[in-house]
C-alpha cells in the first residue's frame, strides 16, 4: 500500500467532497443555475479576502490574473514599481516589460522581505511612480512581507497597490479593505483547496477608475473591463471553467465553516511547528522572514535535496517542492495550504525525520515531531 | 423524475467516465506523472486534428487560444484579414483591433460561408496581407465554410492561415496538415467532450517562424514562444488546469477508439437528421451553408424561440441554445458535438416535436422523428 500526500505549496490537496462535487453533471454556463454559483463564489471570496470590492474570476492560472491587473492598471503615462524578492516577483516585472511598460524592477535579496521603508524611499524619490506591486507571500523563497505596513505607505502617497496574494489569501491574515489593497490577486490551487485553473482579483474603486480609463490596453481575454461588465450580472465574458467554479463554492463553504480567524491561527501553527521541528533536527529555515503558508528548509550538509524529496515520495508518497532557479538544490519546501491540517503536518515532519535518518543525518530521532507537538499543544 | 440533457453547441455533454477520471486524486504538475499525461494529450490531439504540428495546450477558453495565435502571428508590419460571418469571426477581428494591429475586418452575411474566391480576391488586391483568419464552423450561425479550398488559396499566396476550429475539430473533417492550416485552434468543451477550461493550438513550422520573430509581442500568459519552449518537455510555462488535462486524455481515448472517420460520418448524419426533421415539421434551417456540428433552426411563425427553449428545458431537461446578438429570438440551436449520439439526436427531435405540438404549431406529429430515422438508416 502506498498512500499519496500532496504537500507542495500549490497545487495543494483538495477535499474529497470538492472532487466529488466537480464530478456531478453540469448545465450550460449562460443559465441562472450557473449564475447562482458565480454569485456565491464572489460573495464567499469577498469573505475570505475581507473585502467588499468586486471579485473577478478568470479562467487561467494566478499568472493570468496578475497579468490582467498589471496590464489593466498601467495605461500609457503610468510608472510601476515591482519589488522582486523571488521568482514570482520577478515574473510580475517581466510581464510589465513584455508589455513595454514604464517599470522600475527592484530586486530584493531572496529570502528577505521588502519593507515599508524601502517602498517609501522609492515613492519619495520618484513621484512619477503611479503603482506598486509586491508579493505578500513569495512562494519561491517561502517569505512573507508586512503587507499592511507597505499598503499604508503606498496609500499615504496616493498610489495604487497591486498585491500578489496567491499564497497568502486564505492562509495568512489578509484584510484587503482595512489595509486598502487596491488589487488582491489569488489563485485556485493554494489555500482555496481547488485544482488549478482559476485566478481571482478583488479590485478597488480606485483601481477601477484607472482600468476604465485604459481603453486601449493590450488585453482582450484578460481585459478587466470586459470581465467587470459581465461580473455585474454574475457572468463572464468568455466561457469559464465552470466545473472548477462549482467546486470552488463547495471549497469556500468548507473554508468559511472553519472561519478565517481559525484558519489563520491553524496555518500559523502548522508553519511554526514545521520551522520548530526543522530546527530541532538541525535544519536551517531558509527565509529571514518566513511565510506561514509555506516553509523552506535547507538540507543538512552532505545530503542532497533531491535525495530527501525522492525518499519522501518513494517511501511515503509525500510530494514536496524543491527550490527554483537560484535556489535549486538549496532548499526544499512544504506547503501549509489547502486540505492539510496540523496532524497532516505532524505526519510530514515524522516522515522527514525517517528519511533523514536513513540518509545518514545525525540527530535525535523524534525531536522534530516532539517540537511540532509542543507548538500545536500551545497554539491550538 | 427529470433528466438533464445538454444539447448546447458547447459546453457539450461529458462522458461519465471522464467526470469520474477527474475526481481521482492528483499529483503535482511538475512531475513525470503529469508530463506523461501532457505527452499523451498532445499525441492524441495530433491524431484528432490530423497533424504532426506542435500542440500547445492553454489553460483558458478557446478565445484565449485564439488570442495567443492572433497576437503571436502578427508582429509589427503584418496585416491580417479577418473574415467575419458571425459572432466568433467578429471576436477575432476585435482582438486584432484591441491590440492595435493592422487588420482588415471583412463582414460576410450571417448564415452564409466565406468562399475561397472571396479570400483570393483580397489576396490578389492587397499583397500586404500577411495572414488570413477564418472560422471553420461559425457556431453563432451554425455555418461551415470550405476550409480546404480557402487553405489552398491562402497557401498559393504564401500567407499564414489561422483557423478557428473550435466547433469543427473532432466533428467535421479537418485535415490540418493535408490542407496546410498554419494554426488550427480548438477548445475543450466542444467535440473533445470535456468541461470548459482548456484551449488548444496546432502550430505549423511556418507559423512558428513568424511567432519566434515576434519577440516584443504583447503577450505573457498567452505567449506561444513560452508555451512552445515548455511543450517540448511536455510541460507548461504556467500552472495548468491539470485536472482537465487528465480528463482530456480519457476523452481522447474514447474519441480515438471510435475513430475520426466514423465520428465525422456520425456527426454529419446527426446534423442531416436534425435538418431533415426540422424541414419535415415546417421549420427552416437558418444557414445557407450549414455546419454539421451545430444546427440552427428558425421557429415557426407566431411561436417564440424563448417558449420553445423553455419548454424543452422544463419538460425534458433539454438545454438548447438561442441566437446571439442580431440572431436573438430568430433561431434556436442544437449541438451535435461531444457525448451525444444518433439516438440522443432522435430524442431531441422527438422532444422538439412534443413541445411544438403543445405550443400550437400545426404539423404531422412524428414526421420529424421519421425523417431523422430515415437519415440514420441510410447513413449509419
Amino acid at each position: 500500500m502506498k498512500k499519496f500526500r500532496l504537500f507542495t505549496p500549490g497545487p495543494c490537496a483538495v477535499p474529497e467532497e470538492v472532487l466529488v462535487e466537480m464530478a456531478r453533471p453540469f448545465h450550460h454556463h449562460r443559465t441562472d443555475w450557473f449564475k447562482g454559483y458565480m454569485k456565491q463564489a464572489a460573495e464567499k471570496l469577498q469573505q475570505v479576502l475581507c473585502t467588499k470590492n468586486d471579485i473577478i474570476i478568470i479562467t487561467g492560472s494566478g499568472t493570468a490574473a496578475a497579468e490582467a491587473a498589471i496590464v489593466g492598471c498601467n495605461p500609457p503615462g503610468s510608472k510601476l514599481l515591482t519589488v522582486e524578492n523571488g521568482k514570482f516577483g520577478e515574473r510580475w516585472g517581466e510581464i510589465a516589460q513584455q508589455f513595454g511598460m514604464n517599470v522600475i524592477r527592484h530586486p530584493v535579496e531572496w529570502g528577505t522581505a521588502p519593507t515599508a521603508e524601502l517602498v517609501a524611499d522609492f515613492l519619495k524619490k520618484d513621484p512619477a511612480i503611479t503603482g506598486v506591486m509586491v508579493v505578500h507571500s513569495e512562494t519561491s523563497t517561502a517569505t512573507a512581507c508586512d503587507l499592511k505596513a507597505i499598503a499604508q505607505v503606498v496609500n499615504q502617497h496616493g498610489k495604487l497597490l497591486l498585491a500578489d496574494c496567491i499564497t497568502s489569501a486564505g492562509a495568512l491574515p489578509l484584510k484587503t479593505d482595512d489595509w486598502h489593497v487596491d488589487i488582491a490577486i489569488t489563485g485556485a490551487q493554494k489555500s482555496l483547496m481547488l485544482p488549478p485553473g482559476l485566478g481571482f482579483l478583488a479590485v478597488s474603486e480606485r483601481a477601477w477608475k484607472v482600468i476604465e480609463s485604459n481603453k486601449n490596453q493590450h488585453a482582450y481575454y484578460l481585459n478587466l473591463n470586459k470581465a467587470r461588465k459581465m461580473a455585474k450580472e454574475n457572468d463572464t465574458p468568455f466561457t469559464p471553467a465552470h466545473l472548477l467554479i462549482r467546486g470552488l463554492v463547495k471549497a469556500l463553504d468548507i473554508i468559511l465553516e472553519e472561519g478565517m480567524e481559525h484558519i489563520w491561527k491553524r496555518v500559523a501553527a502548522m508553519a511554526a511547528a514545521t520551522r520548530s521541528a526543522g530546527e530541532a533536527i538541525g535544519l536551517k529555515v531558509f527565509s529571514k522572514s518566513p511565510s506561514d503558508s509555506v516553509t523552506a528548509l535547507c538540507p543538512p550538509a552532505g545530503i542532497a535535496v533531491k535525495d530527501i524529496r525522492n525518499e519522501l515520495e518513494k517511501r511515503y508518497g509525500i510530494e514536496s517542492a524543491g527550490g527554483q532557479d537560484q535556489l535549486k538544490g538549496k532548499i526544499f519546501r512544504f506547503g501549509h495550504m489547502g486540505y492539510v491540517d496540523d496532524m497532516d503536518t505532524l505526519l510530514a515532519v515524522g516522515a522527514l525525520e525517517q528519511v533523514l535518518y536513513k540518509l545518514g543525518h545525525k540527530f535525535n530521532l523524534g525531536a522534530g515531531v516532539t517540537a511540532a507537538q509542543k507548538v500545536f499543544a500551545e497554539r491550538l
